[in-house]
């Protein structure tokens, strides 16, 4: 695994080298949180706790790393064997994957000597934030999708590679049953699902010529691109290929008038009485185009969400901080204008009425509640649950959240009170 | 170097399949374009092409990817054999990175067997469209900076450690002078900068004690964050620390109202004959904010952008689309509604009037324009230039680039004929 210890702002490096310098070397508590919730999320779902204590356990300065540090001539030689000998030693307490969450909640906090501490910050914030920023959006599409499934088609067009394979993971656990990215099937378990391009009907003189190809090399999976030249014509040659034999699954519609091409290509199928055959929508789709459809009775039973999902389109980041809290059991708070953090470690006790969320208290810490003890002096004390089981924590969350913040519009926020 | 195989959706596989079992393995070429730029981009800067070289070049299926796939149960053994022998070996065609480019103008096009260059679709489009975002972003950054220095702060919120790193490299080409991103030092040569956050000043009892710790640790690198309590506050103990002898180079303000604030605390240093020290600017801050603290005559010195960058935050993606476009010698184009693609491998030839860019054609591909040969049978045949280079070039770009382009608003769009 490569190291992540680079993924660092050197800030972190050169205030630990100020910090060990002054002897401020006690007990000190970051917490991870977000201000406040983005235009349009009414919630969000806790996400990127595994890839971030994955990252944290290769977080070693190697020689290379080292070697590249020397060379900026900032740092005292004693500093340098100080980095050689880091590995993450601290105290890590998070709220569990897939829970929901919301402003001012320590979704994680990390305790340890200040050194320690500040060194791993960019590597925590950027681990949480994007999972949770996708895991958000992906149960935005979930309450659109009504029960309809959804796949993940991001990966091209995701910022970089881990950006897919992250995003992938984090959509599963908000309620997608699946990705087309194949690292992300490899690395997490996750359900992978794809079939055929439009430069694959574009190859063949004939696009029925396509489909037979298809069909003889895919057999069990004949889910066919019916929109290249005529969405019409192709779900008619679909059914030439029924007719046939053939066992044609689903049709997949990527541009046009969804909401009329669906209808359209439903009825084609049902009259010939292929009832079975799936309609699968993509293109540029987001939960607002999945509400809009289906709320209009298009007929469609999955969807295919790229681009807008794992970017996040409608809002590319959280208001996210990893801010001081308390050191050597003292209280920090900071005051600067629209950036108050509360001080001490905390956890998040939820009060429910009838199986429904009411409100949170963020209160110090004690043990009972949604934060939990992760990391003990740096090792691994409780198993990580397995994907599926976050999903269905996922699934569980939601059932108990206040109907009012299942809209896609931004409803009142959920209370949470800092005591 | 981890392989990218399997950072591919799982269609490019099947289609890959199904091409070689139907015959279909003659010459074949795709084209990666920008169908529309998105809004508030009047052009953008090519980018990503040593990163995509590099995802090629490891762009392996080995054990672990192998016995993934065929867990999978979708694929005939032949075809698990023929993947594992696979490795890139086809022409790669590109327009240089650092480059100003325009809608519909192959920034990469690959010539290869047909299964070969589809396998590869996925890590092409995310390789370079992430890249050229990045950099389209930051040259606007550019255009209103005036001169002033830039910095990338962006790693925390940035789409994964990937996403921090090609977003840092591709921010230096496009007019920035550095990152704090340490890893986009180690691994691109970008230069690296940074020293406190809040916590720091936080930790001490007193901000004046924060700074001598700090100016203790650097004595050559004192840049002071001063918003933690009270700006103006903080700029006069940072006053104190120079009466005293420390050589402070600058203070950055990360929040309240950075147009008077700058003001303020300037008036305050020169009042005292201290002129050089630099003040910093960070916060959320983007190209508008630039532009209007600048135009509004705000005395600032460099600024930190980070999370609007690093995820473009007003336009988080490309509409970018890597298409067939020529098998065997013969056109290839695709027809659905919105989605046009242009036939045949391109050249792209800009004509210009007094040292200023007129307009570009794209022509059937000959030698001589902006499209140059990199990879002959998957083999680089170019020397890929210093990151020194490609930001030159980008500077050479901008100084020809028409007026209207330059402005932070849509302008006319950019003529480019398709012949």
């Amino acid at each position: 695994m490569p190291s992540t210890a680079t993924v660092t702002d050197l800030y972190e490096l050169t205030m630990a080298q100020a910090y060990l310098e002054a002897g401020k070397t006690g007990r000190a508590v970051f917490s991870l949180f977000v201000r406040e919730l983005p235009k349009n999320r009414n919630f969000l779902v806790a996400c990127g706790l595994e890839p971030l204590i994955e990252a944290l356990q290769s977080f070693r300065f190697r020689e290379e790393e080292l070697r590249y540090l020397k060379s900026l001539g900032v740092f005292k030689s004693w500093f340098l064997d100080y980095l050689e000998s880091y590995q993450f030693r601290s105290d890590l307490y998070a709220i569990g994957e897939g829970r929901i969450v919301f402003q001012n909640e320590p979704l994680v906090q990390v305790e340890g000597t200040l050194p320690e501490v500040q060194i791993i910050e960019t590597v925590t914030i950027n681990a949480i934030q994007y999972s949770t920023l996708i895991a958000s959006k992906s149960a935005r599409c979930y309450l659109a999708s009504r029960g309809k499934a959804l796949i993940d088609f991001g990966l091209r067009r995701a910022h970089g590679f881990d950006a897919g394979v992250l995003g992938a993971r984090a959509s599963y656990i908000a309620g997608f049953v699946g990705t087309s990215n194949l690292m992300a099937g490899m690395k997490y378990g996750v359900p992978v699902f794809g079939t055929m391009a439009h430069s694959f009907v574009m190859i063949f003189e004939e696009e029925e010529e396509a489909f037979r190809a298809f069909a003889k090399s895919f057999p069990d999976r004949v889910l066919l691109l019916i929109d290249t030249y005529d969405t019409i014509q192709g779900a008619k040659k679909a059914i030439n290929l029924m007719k046939e034999g053939v066992k044609v699954v689903g049709v997949r519609i990527d541009s046009g008038d969804v909401e009329s091409l669906s209808k359209q290509v439903r009825e084609l199928f049902d009259r010939e009485g292929y009832g079975e055959v799936k309609i699968v929508v993509s293109g540029g789709v987001d939960e607002m185009d999945i509400d809009l459809w289906l709320s209009k009775g298009a007929p469609i039973d999955i969807f295919g969400v790229g681009t807008r999902l794992l970017t996040s389109a409608d809002a590319p980041y959280l208001d996210i901080a990893y801010k001081l809290v308390e050191y050597e059991g003292k209280p920090k708070m900071k005051l600067s204008p629209g950036k108050k953090t509360f001080p001490y470690k905390r956890q998040v006790v939820r009060h429910y009425e009838n199986h429904t969320m009411l409100y949170d208290e963020v209160i110090p810490y004690r043990e009972g509640g949604l934060v939990e003890l992760y990391c003990k002096d740096g090792r691994l004390i409780r198993e990580l649950p397995p994907l599926k089981d976050i999903r269905e924590t996922f699934m569980e969350e939601l059932s108990k959240l206040p109907p009012e913040l299942k809209s896609l519009e931004k409803s009142v926020e959920y209370k949470v009170v800092v005591t």
